[in-house]
């Protein structure tokens, strides 16, 4: 497989917490790596690393002092990775590899998370120095170390260069069983199972496939935050309580990695104080704009993505705790009755419906908005591949991507996950209950923007009618935007002449 | 006032019915006019409308067959007047007004509903060719004609050069009650009360605010559609009795435009088969941009504007019908017990309050984001001032308005209308009610997206702690992205080391 010659078989640009592992992770998997970054003391401490995890062994990473040295240390046509941040370094790389001699065939690959259309006008700009080919990661830094999730896009035969090596070092599902394998060794990579990476498609596919990833992950993540916040504030659980709850929860259709981390973060004691971390934590959420970029795509193109908006919101009202305190102290709530123990076992069982019922909504708004923008930019994408290479390594692994897998492989035409049988009927069982917690957050005055969004999104793509043919007439009556009827054809517009003393209705 | 040589004061270049209107709103006001549209039929139409409404006097609107005719027309510096469609079309016409022979000093007015950012950089691009100044107009076809709220913005000496037409021009408010002055008689222009025109701020401000004033409007009608759906599938009222429940609420306090002509919409028979009118409109919602652009600003921004995102989001739910009519079949909903004649009374009343509280947030949503905005361009923006703006003219002209601007006239730093102490008590003592419509709306099944979604937005902000603390925790687990503490000072970093066997906490 690897490269017997004294070339190397590929470089890592960018030595962060990312291209750190994943250079480890490629040598793991016995390829030879060169290795780069801007500061020296961090292309010592990756050759330290891997002479550390693989003691007395021949080491498989060289250190480069400079591009023009890891041009020449790299076999015909090099494979280039960065590991750099999204932006203006990415391009800065590029024109120093220009500089230090980069050839026409050779191929770099963008790994950040840089925002889909300039990895499409980056291929274009750069056609004819080399080829520039992207590869979204998700699985955060122990995933890049042990097996991400690859999302790789652009020219064919570049992927063809690549993918020996990508299929090495992505994530490995048991095909029996959907299940990841994992095995967190230095040094022993998982090598049986299926690779968790496909070529999604044409330039910016791959990025554009992992910003939704993101935004779906947003979602899930908020989600999980909401039943939390019910369980803690609503039912009066400690954190660890809750814990125990989301561990149970786990283990059922609920399964996936967030929820088995929130329930280690929730049961984490804090060093300092022996209270519960959870607790001395900021309530200040991060983000770093995919979850955004997610949520401005649906809005441009037409794709109801509620979810991940109010997601993308909720963050946003997390950063403002100051506003927060004083409204806190203005704005009454609710004088809710108690909750006595037997509602709350009726509660916790309807909240983890809830979850799951709003968990498909966010999945379906996601896949959708993929749907609908591959249709736009005439990328063919397998939607059963790409539930596939998120069973593991990424962030929002779940064992329910199996069922997506399946949905997609039963009609790859799907309009919408709502529209697959075995979706459609879990939802319809489970509205009941999901309605219930909803209902109850509500008269509690416990904030569960997700979880009733995802609710609305529902019960809106149930109604064969919405009160959109009132929006319609009120565009109408004030703008002359005019109507289309239900009992003529589509197309035809009709206009009210609102402002007449005898209103008459014209065909325009 | 107006100029007395055989010069007009004024030219309208584009003559579609907002062109149209302006044209003969100017005219009305004793100024004298130049007309011009790439099509000569519609500079005669306006011509023949002047003629028809003020029969025997003297015309003051002169159709011209050129640009450089209109020119030729206009005192100097000339006030030129764009009606086109936002986009190339602008451009278009100012490349021609240069080939025409415009002068640096002269005023080009843009009153589409351009995107905001390509009004500050139309305003660089033509700098010592002529001054691009923008004034985005809002008040439909009927607000044109006799009276629009005008929100005019960029170079200050252009806008003393306009302000005389403009005030003239704009709807007026009566100063003592606050209410609109209307009189929509061609010729007998309302010339008491204060104009609805103020100047905004810098090029493109005045295009931000009227985006976000359409923002609100894509919100409010949601809301008042959601409201209607609740009455006519949950309660099973007609249209007819929704609009009767829309005509008693429109004498309240959420007395507004959009509430009346709601009433009327659903009160109006369609003349072709008798049956309500809106019951033979169809259900998919049109749009023209400026909501999406609002809801992508705020996404951008950082400014929580959920009910504006659901309101376009039901939009695009509105126009997938042939999905939804699949899903109403395929998606199950609950079995609710039918709503009596004491619950339906109450059921009533309980959303009135439910419009009013979600109303008032979706204006708290839109005001924080002009202030975000505002304190990132660094534009001095009047909040009061421009609430005052919209009290009539605009489609959003409300009773209430004068309640938001009482506000920022108490306190011009506001951070957000909730912490008013008007708004903040009013919604204190509905938020009762207002919980029970949204909790009926999701058990009866009914989507209610927007009013939900503020009412979870009214409820995070009365959150001191919001669980984004395991949010934070999340991160931190998967990607190293660290976290404050509560109890170490703000900005100091921490990261738990997750995958140790011994975790332990360092400050990073």
């Amino acid at each position: 497989m690897q490269n017997h010659s004294n070339l190397n078989d590929i470089g890592v640009i960018g030595l962060g917490v990312m291209g750190k592992n994943l250079a480890l992770n490629i040598a793991d998997n016995q390829y030879h790596v060169s290795a780069f970054d801007l500061d020296p003391v961090k292309v010592n401490g990756v050759i330290q690393q891997e002479k550390q995890e693989r003691a007395g062994l021949e080491p498989r990473i060289l250190g480069c002092a400079n591009l023009t040295e890891m041009l020449a240390s790299l076999t015909k046509p090099r494979i280039l990775v960065l590991s750099v941040p999204a932006g203006a370094p990415v391009d800065g790389v590029c024109s120093a590899l220009i500089s230090a001699g980069i050839e026409s065939d050779d191929i770099v690959i963008d790994t950040g998370n840089s925002l889909w259309t300039d990895t499409v006008e980056r291929e274009a700009r750069y056609k004819g120095q080399f080829v520039f080919f992207s590869s979204a990661v998700s699985g955060g830094e122990v995933g890049a170390r042990f097996g991400p999730s690859l999302m790789p896009s652009g020219d064919i035969d570049a992927w063809h260069h690549v993918a020996p090596i990508w299929k090495a070092i992505a994530a490995k599902v048991d095909s029996s069983t959907g299940l990841p394998i994992e095995r967190f060794e230095p040094g022993n990579p998982v090598t049986e199972g299926e690779p968790c990476t496909t070529y999604i498609g044409p330039a910016g596919s791959g990025h554009y496939v992992k910003m939704v990833h993101n935004g779906i992950e947003y979602a899930d993540m908020q989600l999980i935050c909401e039943a939390y916040q019910m369980l803690h504030d609503g039912l009066g659980m400690s954190a660890a309580e809750v814990g125990d709850v989301f561990k149970r929860w786990n283990k059922g259709s609920l399964n996936s990695y967030l929820m088995g981390i929130s329930a280690e973060v929730l049961k984490q004691a804090d060093p300092l104080t022996g209270k519960p971390l959870v607790e001395m934590i900021l309530d200040k959420a991060g983000q770093k704009g995919t979850g955004l970029w997610t949520a401005v795509s649906s809005l441009q193109i037409g794709c109801p993505a509620p979810t991940i908006a109010e997601a993308v919101y909720a963050r946003a009202v997390s950063t403002q705790k100051s506003l927060r305190l004083q409204l806190s102290q203005k704005l009454a709530g609710p004088n809710a009755p108690a909750i006595d123990e037997a509602q709350k076992a009726q509660l916790i069982e309807a909240l983890e419906s809830a979850l799951y019922c709003a968990k498909v909504c966010c999945y379906a708004q996601g896949f959708q908005l993929m749907a609908m923008t591959a249709h736009e930019q005439k990328w063919q994408l397998n939607f059963a591949e790409i539930a596939k290479i998120w069973r593991a390594g990424c962030i929002i692994r779940a064992t329910f991507l199996q069922s997506i897998t399946q949905s997609y492989e039963d009609n790859a035409e799907l309009s919408n996950l709502l529209m697959a049988d075995s979706f459609a009927s879990a939802l319809s069982e489970k509205q009941g209950l999901w309605r219930i917690a909803v209902a109850t957050a509500v008269m509690q005055g416990i904030p569960a923007p997700c979880i009733s969004s995802a609710l609305a999104y529902y019960d809106s793509y149930r109604c064969e009618t919405l009160p959109a043919n009132l929006l319609q007439g009120q565009r109408d009556f004030f703008g002359a935007h005019t109507f289309e009827r239900i009992d003529t054809p589509a197309g035809e517009k009709y206009h009210l002449d609102w402002s007449a003393k005898e209103r008459t209705l014209a065909k325009v």
